[in-house]
């Protein structure tokens, strides 16, 4: 009789966004005429900017011609997007990135998710605290967190960094040595950044004592600030430690319409066997490549027109985060992130729980934001709100909460 | 010190088609004048249909506006596909499946790759052999296979069943009992077919010994004889014992742009865990839905419009099948698939092995085909050729060989 991964059954409750979408169908339900605005899930609202709009409709018009038609594509992604990319993203800001050290992929999503089945079976994690949920998640899945504690929110096997208002938002070195080290800056959920000195200090660490930085770089293209870097690459060292991962869906609003990429330098090796050979086996093996009309739109992004458009948008959304902050402080609360980050995160008042918050915010103003415990114990008594709705609703949901 | 994981070290040479990419390469970059013709990769030529372009044009012009624009897809597949599969893949054919039991996703290769997850550790799997690389690798890399004999190319937790000449290409039940079956009906790599009355044999075998099928279906669309299911859930019981993985990359040419889905009724269980809800589960945490625009195309592909454009794709790819059985057979080689497969299966001349005929092929005829023996040890001596070329480069083909 076949058996099931028993591993799976140890994840606490749904995902957190499946559960907030289900709380928020339910009020919608009962309150049909109640408007909703979602400032919850960071999901964009713009539409995808001309230029690539533009190369969609041209990719799809060579896919309807056998001359130009397109099969299977390459599982590690185009030549033009690669060396794109390279150039555009590495090359550019000095680091010593290869075309064939980028592996395309459907999303940023998949590949944090995917990126532990390439370390062993007993590889320690460590994460901020609170966190995207999927880093800790998807090492559950695989067996490597150890029996999870219902009163403290906490895995055995995880080591934890809390980040709170009390250190800044920024993680302290563990004293335990993790193998595997999940960073995400501009961060996600808290909106902190971290400067090059700092980040310096963590690929240091790392080349130290033989950890692997994952760096999530989803949220790079909203930095604003001049010395904090782009991609981890921009630090000395990085190339023997880190992984970075990266995605369309932020800096060019592909949510939807699915692009992201990973990182894995050559150097990167255990025992002579190197991650990025690794990674290309297991992306050969699982994934056959990101649609051709979807690449040529990511390359369209690179493009002066595209470069200008989508520049434009996160501006736009950045507006948000300063409209957001701005009325959020004048309504007398803590607020941090926002600054080079899409993301703002607020204490919540009066001692209320995250989720106390988040059905105080649905009920009374009819606003979906993420709880702050949904990404970690340490995020209990905090709140994620995102810049990604529109100018208008922004603006609306502000009002609302001052009126609160 | 991280360290890697220590089952991908166990794979045995890249993947199939990686390697024979290779070779092509380097022989093309030796040979800039010969003009190869590709018969090797599964890989289609025909343009994407005129209603499916159709479809990708407004899709892409509904991503332009903001008041059309798509953000997230539901992680599971949008319901306007969901839907439309149930009715016109299931409903229509007398199976029952409800659209909550289908998962949209990138393609039928990652699924079939990424299923084996929702299962224990020790699941015991059996395969047909020769066989589709990736049930195999896949579990390789989760630990799940023993050791690699390189001398038989087996592996020693494996349960193989021998699909050659002498039993028809038909796998006979294995005497120890497996808990996953991996079928692929109409199959890859031989282009044999299966009945109705057989396959009810296989869906009873796996009821009452616990195992569950998984049946990749991927090639449903070229079947043409009456008695041949397209669907697992035709049989009865099915829906205790079958997960069903489907594709449009070989029904509607879809290779380069990306979908296909998986079936798990909702009655398939272990110990009172559904395999649906765990499915879902892992598609939640680790894939971020299907691009919406690609989404719309495959809804176009059930059109009346892209039902019979569809079809003519197939038809002319089914034609090909026929001129090569026929061409085959005229030069003195034994070969069988072609009738509900666009794959033609033969057995090399003169007691060559796969890899012997692959290059003699490669470098007299400028032909690239699959060597049987890359699927497996019983696929040593037999050489695969598909469907997929287009007309011209197959009549040629044939008579390249005819020439030999």
């Amino acid at each position: 009789m076949f058996r099931v991964n028993e591993d799976y059954l140890k994840l606490p409750g749904s995902y957190l966004f499946s559960t907030i979408a289900k709380k928020v169908s339910a009020f919608s339900t009962e309150n049909p005429d109640k408007k909703i605005i979602r400032l919850g899930i960071g999901d964009v609202t713009q539409p995808l900017c001309p230029a690539v709009i533009k190369a969609l409709h041209s990719a799809v018009d060579e896919m309807a011609d056998a001359s130009t038609f397109k099969g299977y594509a390459p599982d590690l992604g185009y030549d033009f997007l690669r060396n794109t990319i390279a150039q555009e993203d590495y090359k550019s800001r000095g680091c010593d990135i290869a075309a064939d050290e980028i592996f395309v992929s459907d999303g940023a999503k998949s590949d944090s998710g995917n990126i532990q089945e390439i370390f062993s079976k007993d590889t320690r994690i460590a994460v901020c605290d609170p966190v995207y949920p999927v880093y800790v998640d998807t090492n559950v899945m695989a067996g490597r967190t150890g029996t999870y504690d219902s009163t403290t929110g906490l895995w055995s096997n995880v080591i934890y960094m809390p980040c709170t208002a009390e250190n800044g938002f920024s993680p302290e070195f563990p004293k335990e040595v993790p193998d595997l080290i999940y960073l995400c800056y501009p961060n996600n959920p808290t909106g902190a950044s971290i400067t090059k000195d700092e980040l310096q200090k963590w690929v240091d660490y790392a080349n130290k004592n033989g950890s692997v930085i994952v760096y999530d770089a989803a949220y790079e293209a909203y930095i604003s600030e001049e010395n904090v870097p782009h991609s981890i690459y921009e630090c000395e060292g990085a190339r023997t430690c880190a992984i970075e991962i990266r995605s369309f869906s932020k800096n060019a609003g592909f949510t939807g319409t699915r692009l992201g990429f990973t990182v894995i330098p050559k150097e990167l090796e255990a025992n002579g066997t190197k991650l990025n050979a690794l990674w290309a086996r297991r992306q050969g093996t699982k994934f056959n490549g990101a649609p051709y009309i979807i690449q040529r739109a990511g390359e369209a992004v690179y493009s002066e027109a595209g470069k200008a458009q989508t520049k434009e948008q996160v501006a736009y959304y950045m507006n948000n985060a300063k409209t957001i902050i701005e009325g959020l402080k004048a309504a007398g609360y803590s607020v941090s992130g926002g600054v080079n980050a899409p993301y703002v995160w607020l204490q919540t008042p009066n001692g209320m729980t995250s989720w106390e918050f988040f059905d105080h915010l649905l009920t009374n103003a009819n606003i979906v934001g993420t709880p702050g415990s949904g990404f970690g114990p340490s995020g209990e008594g905090y709140f994620r709100l995102t810049a990604f709705g529109t100018y208008e609703n922004t603006l609306k949901a502000i009002e609302r909460i001052k009126n609160l």
